[in-house]
């Protein structure tokens, strides 16, 4: 295995986060604005396979259409020269003023109206751009006082919106899918749909649930002090992991969008685990974008900028390295069939049975004895867990 | 209004709750265990309707039948004597050696049996009651280690378990429908379905959805930093606020099982003007029990404990009575207006308008103006969350 | 009592609170720029006391002397003509490109001499304009990255800084004291002196630690789980609160800033009560300025910022109002007995007692018996805090 | 380098860490008692160098005096026979019914005194035993409520109580320091000294500061989202760090005493190279005893107990090894220059500069010309980091 990456790794990079110029809540900008020529270019030189933008990143809100055109041509233009893909596209609905009440929620009729208007231009350009993928953030569609906003009305406006949304692809016949971006708070003090959890649950109530899954952020989960590869896992289980957003997060605080694997390591190690090689008994894998959405420092300049970029990359390599030898031991497999890992797999129930069966098995119950529980039949988990450390820190 | 609790109000109380024995990670019992009885008889005659239990709590893991009839039989003639009902009942599948992996998601097929065997038998006990509610919290159904745990096979060896248990009911005619308490961790370093979001998506996945709702409980919201009062809008959104478990939690930290009201302040406001009032434009409320999961603190005897289960329900209807305040007041009419938290009612499209039209409404987008967004149409959010402040406090 | 403020009060505002454009992380400003002279106007009508600000709030960080000292003479006007104070000063080392690894303990020293010269000067402006308390907040000081920073270094750079500020402004003859701010994370990862406790305790080292205090902030401390009234009454213990920053936050997130109250709103009940009248027993209370550190919601519109403004202080009289009745309600000062809160002021040793005469009292250990502890002797603590809130909630 | 512990290294436990029985709030003991010479025998095989324990976890807190010597001598044979020692002892004020409000600061003046004299009784036994370091958690020194603790005075009597130890210790010639073990909070809402700053600060209005510490432990910085590693950074350069408290915590959560290295492994990293190699500039390294404060999970039987011990000491001695070619990798030194990390070293002002000269230096703020910090002079702190990822995942 290589740490150097290939276009057949899939990573790709939103132009907003190489393009981050470091302005934050207490400080402006420290680097000038990345021309998206320059981004497809270095990206392209650093082995990455796609890049991703929100309208407003490749062209001001308030460009004209020529403009517009001419940014839309200079990208489409490097693509070309290299060969770069856009394999997805957002909506910026949460910097403008206008959207200060956020945008499919926004409490101002007129704002949700001129909110579908800028998502359904922006997704004429995705389908141009062959995206197969249209993430939703929205970042603005919540609150921070809780009498600010009707919930139930809020969620129904957004269902709403990505109904009208579906209508409009499959009518048109693009081949495009959404993906809801969850995230609990920040820029808002409570977002809608706060998590994975959330985000799905609400896709079971649309008109074309098929046409809508998630894509979680490793940051926007650990803000919530959720651990991400188990929310992945629900998304996998659900048929509901679209697209993904890689990125470090140092525990629950602002959302900090480090480089991939600048976190929380242990989980990383198992996301990149799960997304490759999927459960321990295998089971479906993900084969989409491996998408960074991250922000170099505002310390750096252009120099940290691409080492960073190039670092989220040879991290996700590492890890995926690490990961494919912690399954080859045979000491991990042995202490995972110690831990009764496999044994999960096996459904509780025997072919067939219902509980009528169950009931009459005696030795399910009756004769089941307890107590070798206490002080004995102990899982091993603490031994599986330090075979992992040992794998990540590469001391296997 | 009034402050003193009557029946109609459907105050019910865990049998946990008022019978813990103080005992915590770092001391044991401060109290002795309260008797079923006594719980009945002072909780009827401080105004509840209700009294719900674990199957443990009731009587020994390991009693015999004998001893197990015998409480029950007890309990029967306590609520007989009152009037009291037993609207809830649960099992306990995260105390007992047995269980330290979990009930329905243990790694230990032979513990997933038995762990079927006690709920189905709790069941009967439930529909011998007449609970209509059957609460299952899987504090246990999670790991502390990232490898020890296949995410994807509990997440269907959950599904096994509540498909089998919802054909049980079915097939019996009880009148008994599922409820899953979501918590994101502790006693697991992290828990299966850590939210209310996670497990309303997880309910999509069962044979019979509609069998099952959540139980979203207070403090295990708050402890992942979501927005209560948000969460449980969205569940009666989707239908889905099947009971509630009302408590207070001071932030992220372990879960302190406070008196209702003794956390978020503000929080505890907004849910009780939700669940009695519904959204502002008014909307489905809650008709289910109130039920306290609360702990008496560990500094106190017992009658700290009865003095902390009145304040539960006195601190409700204090918070009740200033809902209906706040929500006569004609300022804070007007402010909801200026805040244009009505408009969110309105639908974005109008009547019988679909993308077509909208794309042909030049005041949509082409007219639109952003620009008095900036430095104007302030939504006027601070002063109406002043009102609530002041409607809270008994200051209007 | 009453709510309208007077200058008695001793309100006070941040030119950059009020003057807060609404930008974040993610939009750009929804509001222009506030004039100073407005500010003052506007403050003073509504009953505030001071105006403070950071030397870039009042002029540009690029200024020449001339535009510097016109905006200096403009506050001043203001000053004189509305009799407005400015009783603290800070100076901005964070918004910069050149702080963007900070100022004092930057790893670049030619940042750390160029962050010792802003200081100065405006430690002379501060002077000049009658300040008597000069702020310290580090913002910028810090890192993300483990070994991006030597702590060590930079408590000694820290040290540096502050012991030649203090020999400054004594041999100026400057009636000034320092405060330094806490906070834990944002804009940086991790930021040096993360609570109250770190920042006093490193107090202790510099040579003139009786010249320089804390700053605390509600929010800050809150943003790392802790209890604010809590540090602030360490902070009084120690002397060393010379100054406080009154705002709100909901949790542990980013750093909100909402208005005063609108947060947590028993802490903020606890910590008015602390403050206007000391501990249960008495007690020196705080007699600085009541600072308000918070920004506007990005939702507001110029009559919202002042809206704000205002709430902040009608909610510190409502608080102050609330905490005056808790105190005075004879079933509050029977509970606070009841839980022995005033027996913890008296000594645990008797009068002249020492070690050995402890030793030699059997009633202390030998006699002594700690059975009726369990199942009594209860705290009534539960009671104390059900009376906290009626009070709070206005409903004794 | 070898990753098999000798004494040499250092590594104590815990007699309650092994002898955690499995109890949590959700569950009783999956294990049963852990005698004291059996700990002490496994622990010599594995090669620690010292038990520690709290009186009641080698004796019952209602012993008899002849159980009590029993014990002690049941545990002086085993030390005896195997050589290891007691490096630590601290008393248990929390566990009892009788210290459900706290020990030196409960409000109930007879527990305060009775906790005075179970500490000097414990004492003379950590004196006896050789024991150099004399630990203080007050884990139930706090509240739930903000009403039923007056802060002040509760600080007051926790000074009184130390200032006696301090005399006892310095009259008996005891060879005995004592620490502070600092917690945010569990099992109390909020406990006094949250933090290794309170606790810090708190030391200075000691009588004999000198003569008391603190005992950081990994966790609990981690449950206020602190950077353990900067806090025991801070610690070192105010002489204060007497002894520490190794283990795991995956973020802000309960108190989860997992394995070390086991939660947050770049801090855990960062934390073995501070105390093993010092300041990148080098500088004092910590000496004490590396003391594993864990609790094998509630999942393990006796073998997942020894393996959990082992696996301590041995991530212990692989991250040292990791940091050790870390600071021994060119390409980091070349790194660290480049980000100027030993720059932070060099004093600010010149030798024998004041302010005085610092102001007449025009090249420190006339002509120094803060713009090229703008897009340019980049502090490469993201390439440093990739640089510890690489060495701690032995990539490198």
């Amino acid at each position: 295995m290589s740490l150097t990456p290939t276009r057949a790794d899939k990573f790709s990079f939103g132009l907003w986060t190489i393009g981050y110029n470091g302005s934050d809540p207490f400080g402006g900008p420290t680097r000038s604005h990345l021309d998206v020529v320059e981004a497809v270019t270095r990206l392209s030189e650093l082995g990455a396979y796609g890049l991703t933008f929100h309208d407003d990143d490749l062209f001001d809100f308030d460009s004209t259409d020529a403009q517009r055109q001419t940014q839309i041509d200079r990208l489409k233009g490097a693509l070309a020269d290299t060969g770069l893909i856009v394999p997805m596209v957002t909506t910026n609905l949460f910097s403008a003023p206008v959207f200060k009440d956020g945008g499919f929620t926004s409490n101002d009729r007129q704002v949700r109206r001129f909110a579908l208007r800028k998502v359904l231009r922006n997704i004429d350009l995705a389908a141009e751009l062959g995206a197969k993928t249209f993430v939703m953030w929205g970042g603005r569609e919540g609150a921070e006082y809780d009498a600010a906003k009707d919930i139930r009305s809020a969620l129904e406006r957004y269902r709403e919106a990505v109904n009208l949304l579906g209508d409009y692809v499959t009518d048109k016949g693009y081949d495009i899918r959404f993906a809801i971006e969850p995230k609990p708070n920040e820029p808002r003090g409570d977002i809608l749909l706060p998590t994975v959890g959330h985000a799905m649950a609400f896709i079971q109530t649309l008109e074309r649930p098929e046409l809508v899954g998630v894509n979680p952020e490793v940051g926007h989960e650990q803000m919530a002090g959720l651990n991400f590869a188990a929310g992945i896992a629900q998304a996998l289980y659900q048929g509901k992991l679209y697209h993904i957003d890689l990125n470090g997060q140092r525990g629950i605080k602002y959302d900090q969008d480090l480089v991939f694997g600048h976190g929380d390591l242990y989980n990383a190690f198992a996301l990149v685990d799960l997304l490759e090689n999927g459960s321990p008994e295998g089971g479906p894998v993900y084969d989409g974008p491996r998408h960074f959405d991250y922000k170099p420092s505002r310390t750096e300049d252009i120099t940290g900028v691409w080492d960073s970029a190039a670092a989220n990359m040879r991290t996700y390599l590492l890890l995926k390295e690490r990961a494919a030898a912690f399954r080859a031991d045979p000491e991990v497999q042995q202490a995972l069939a110690a831990s009764r890992v496999p044994e999960l797999a096996q459904p509780t129930l025997n072919p067939g049975e219902t509980y009528t069966e169950l009931l009459a098995d005696r030795s399910a119950y009756e004769d089941f004895d307890p107590t070798p529980y206490f002080d004995g039949k102990g899982f091993g988990f603490v031994r599986l867990n330090q075979l992992a450390l040992e794998h990540l820190t590469g001391a296997r």
